[in-house]
C-alpha cells in the first residue's frame, strides 16, 4: 500500500443496545439497555476499521450526517476528519450528550468525530502493522491497570429476576460487590459511584471499603449533587482515606471554591469535559486532575492533546467511563499504555457487562491483575463480529429504547425522585 | 513491513558547517559560516531517515551520547524516544543552546530529541507511503507561505569580498534588500531583525518597509535589548504598522507589563521557548503569539503539542527560524502545513544560504508565490545528498567554528560592543 492514498469508500453506524443492570447514580439508574453506536470505515484497498460511540438519537443523526461526509477522506487527515465534521454539523451543536445529563458541556465537533478517529487509527495500524498504540506514541506499560467500579445497585431491574450481581445498597454490600469485582478481576484501585444517599452513608461506605481493601487507592464520585459546602466537609472527613475526591459540586466555579480548601486532590469529568473549559479551569484553579474520555475529547490523537496540556499545566490525569463495549476498551487501552500522564487506574465498566454481548470477540482482551494488556495485533486488536452486531442492532431495534433516560426510568419506580441540585 | 517491528541499527551524527553573510543582530554578527548537525537514522530493515539540528560542541557531545542510545528503539514510539533522550541525558541539562545567547532557556531533551524525532518520522513516512505532514494530521494547505527576513548586514566579512547582497544598514538598504527577496520568492509578509541600531532608526526603517510595501504584514524583532518602557514607546508608534512586535524586551515579566499595556501584538521565541514556560505566560499574559520551532521544542510532533496549547489558551502561533539547511527546511513545510493554527508565515533564512551548499537536493522544496510547495513524496521528501554531507562536514573540520559566537565575532571588529541589556 505504500505510496497510495487510502481514501475512505464506505461508512456504516450502527445502533445497539446490551444488557445493563439497574445501577444508581445522582440522577436516577441506568435502565435494561444501554445503547451504544458502532462505526466502519472502509477505505478503497478494502480496509477497514471500527469505532464505538454514544447512542441516542440526536447524537446517531448527527454520526450518520458526518458519515456521508467522510466518503473521500484521506484516512491519515485527522485535520481533514475535524474539516468534514464541523461541515456536516454546520451550526448544529446544542444538546446530544447522551449521558443522561450528567456530562453536558462537551464539544459536540469531538464527540461526533471522535469515533471515526479511532476508526481511522484502527484502519492506520493495518495499513502500517502497527498496535494504535504505537500511532499515539508508542505503549510505555504493557499493562493498562483499571480500577473496580462500584456502584449501588438494585438487586434487579424491577419486575425482571434478580441480576448475577444482587443488591448493593449499603457499604456491607458495596464491600462484597468490590470483593467479588476484585477476585475476578484483581483490580488495584476502586472507584464508588456516589451522589446516591446521604454523604454521611456514603463516607460510612468509603471507610469500610478502606477498612476492608486497606490499599486500595479509593475514590468517591457523586456527580455533583453536593454544595460546596457538603464537598469540602466530606473532602476534610476522607483526609488521608480518598486518592481523589470526584466532581463533588457543580461547575468551574463551584470546584474552585472547593479545591481551594480542600485537602483532598479533586478531580472532574463534569466541570472540564472540553478544550474550551481548560483556560478558565486553570486560571482559577479548579481542579487536580482531569478524567479524559476520548468519546468526548475527539478521539484518541486529541486526547494525547489534553496529556500535553495537563502535563504542562499540572494537572493529573485519569480516564472516565461509560457503559462501553470491547470496541471502546480495546481504544482506551491503546489510548491509556501510550499517555506517560495517565498514572491513575482508569475506569471502566467493563464488569458490568454480560460477557455474552459484545459486537467484537473480547479474547484479545484480557484483564490480568486489574490491568488489560495492551493488544500487539495491528489496529485495535478487535476485529467486528457481524453477526454479533447484527444482533444487539435487533436488541436495539426491539427494546425500544432511544435516548439514555436514568431519571424517568427512576421515577417510574419513585415519582417523586428529586433531582435539584445541590441536593446535600 | 507489515506487522514487523522496525528497529533502529545504526545513528550517524555529522557536524557540518555552511557560509553564512555578516548579518547583524543584538549580540553581534554572524560568523562566516554556520554550523548545523545532521543526524541520519537507519532501521533493520534498511529504511532511513534524516534530520538537522545546531551545532555547537555541548550539544553534539550530547546527540551523539543519544545517538548511542537509541539503537534498538522501536522508530514508532515517541515516548520511548524521550524516555532514551533522558537517560543519556542523565542529568546533564545545562547549556549547549547553541544560539549565541539568543534562546537559552529552552529544555535540553526537547533540543536533543528534535532531530530524531524529525528521522524517526522521515522513516514513518517510508513505511507507511505517505508524506511526513500525514503523520502530524495531514496537510491543511498545499503550500506554506515564509516571510522575507530581513537583517541588516555589512557588505561582507571583513578581510572577504563583498557578498552578493551587500550592505544593508538604514532604511534604503533594507527595502533594497526587500524588493530583492521578495522579487525572487514572491514573500507575502517581511520581518526584520532589529535590535541593531537605536530604536528611532528601526522604527523609521519600519516605517520605510510600510511605505514601499503597503500591504505585507511587517514584523520588527529587536531580540529583548529593549527596557519595557522603550518597548511600550516603540510598540504604540508602530500601532496599526506592525503585525506583530517580537521579544521587545527581556523575560516573562518584562513581556507580561508591556503586554498589558500594548496595543501591538507580542510575539515572542525567548520568554516562551519550552513547555515549562507556558504557564506562568498564560498566568501573567505576557504574550500573544508564540513562535515555535522543532527545534527547540522537541520535534515535530511536541510541536503539534504546542499547537493544541496555544489553541486552548488563545495564543497565536508562528514559526521561528534560524540559520538552516533543507532538512530543516522540509521538516518546517510539513510541520506548518499540518498546524491549522499556524496562520502567520513562517520564519526563514533559506534566501541567506547559498544555493550550492546544502546536504540534500533541495529541488522538492519549491519557493512560489512566498510559500514552499509541501513535498509529497513519502517521508520529509528529500534525500540525504552524501557526497554535499562529506563536502560540508570536511568545510566544518576546515573552518574552525566549534561554538557560534556572534558576540566574539563583532569584539574582534568593534572591541567596545556592548552585550548589556536593556541596551536602549
Ligand atoms: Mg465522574
Ligand atoms: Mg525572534
Amino acid at each position: 500500500m505504500a505510496g497510495t492514498s487510502e481514501r475512505v469508500v464506505d461508512v456504516t453506524v450502527t445502533p445497539v443496545a446490551f444488557r445493563d443492570p439497574p445501577l444508581r447514580n445522582s440522577v436516577g439508574v441506568h435502565e435494561p439497555y444501554a445503547l451504544r453506536t458502532v462505526v466502519e470505515i472502509t477505505t478503497e484497498s478494502g480496509v477497514s476499521g471500527i469505532g464505538e460511540t454514544y447512542g441516542g438519537t440526536l447524537h446517531l443523526e448527527r454520526l450518520r450526517r458526518t458519515a456521508a461526509e467522510l466518503v473521500g477522506m484521506e484516512v491519515w487527515s485527522l485535520n481533514d476528519l475535524i474539516a468534514r465534521t464541523t461541515r456536516a454539523l454546520g451550526g448544529d451543536t446544542a444538546g446530544g450528550d447522551g449521558m443522561a445529563g450528567m456530562v453536558t458541556g462537551s464539544s459536540t465537533a469531538d464527540r461526533v468525530m471522535a469515533p471515526f478517529d479511532v476508526a481511522c487509527l484502527d484502519i492506520q495500524g493495518k495499513l502500517v502493522g502497527r498496535p494504535v498504540c504505537d500511532l499515539l506514541g508508542g505503549a510505555v506499560r504493557p499493562s493498562v491497570p483499571y480500577s473496580a467500579y462500584l456502584f449501588y445497585k438494585w438487586a434487579g431491574h424491577p419486575g425482571q429476576e434478580d441480576d448475577d450481581w444482587g443488591a448493593a445498597l449499603d457499604p456491607a454490600g458495596l464491600v462484597d460487590q468490590a470483593r467479588r469485582m476484585i477476585d475476578a478481576y484483581g483490580f488495584s484501585a476502586i472507584k464508588l459511584k456516589g451522589g446516591v444517599f446521604p454523604p454521611d452513608e456514603e463516607i460510612a461506605a468509603v471507610r469500610a471499603l478502606r477498612r476492608a481493601f486497606p490499599d486500595h487507592p479509593l475514590r468517591l464520585d457523586p456527580n455533583a449533587v453536593w454544595s460546596t459546602e457538603t464537598s469540602l466537609r466530606v473532602a476534610r472527613e476522607l483526609d488521608g482515606v480518598l486518592q481523589y475526591l470526584e466532581d463533588p459540586t457543580a461547575g468551574i466555579d463551584g470546584m474552585a471554591s472547593v479545591a481551594g480548601r480542600s485537602p483532598t486532590p479533586l478531580a472532574t469529568n463534569m466541570c472540564v469535559v472540553s478544550f474550551d473549559d481548560l483556560a478558565p479551569a486553570v486560571a482559577r484553579g479548579a481542579v487536580d486532575i482531569v478524567l479524559s474520555d476520548h468519546h468526548f475529547w475527539g478521539g484518541l490523537r486529541r486526547c494525547g492533546q489534553l496529556s500535553a496540556i495537563c502535563e504542562t499545566f499540572g494537572l493529573g490525569l485519569s480516564m472516565h467511563s461509560n457503559s462501553h463495549l470491547g470496541i471502546s476498551l480495546a481504544a482506551m487501552t491503546h489510548l491509556a499504555a501510550a499517555t506517560p500522564r495517565l498514572t491513575y487506574a482508569c475506569d471502566t465498566h467493563w464488569p458490568w457487562k454480560r460477557p455474552d454481548e459484545d459486537v467484537v470477540d473480547p479474547a484479545p482482551l484480557r484483564f490480568s491483575g486489574g490491568g488489560v494488556t495492551v493488544p500487539t495485533a495491528p489496529g485495535l486488536g478487535v476485529e467486528l463480529d457481524r453477526e454479533a452486531l447484527a444482533r444487539l442492532h435487533r436488541q436495539y431495534l426491539d427494546c425500544g429504547l432511544r435516548d439514555r433516560d436514568d431519571t424517568g426510568y427512576m421515577r417510574r419506580f419513585d415519582p417523586s425522585f428529586p433531582t435539584e441540585t445541590p441536593r446535600w
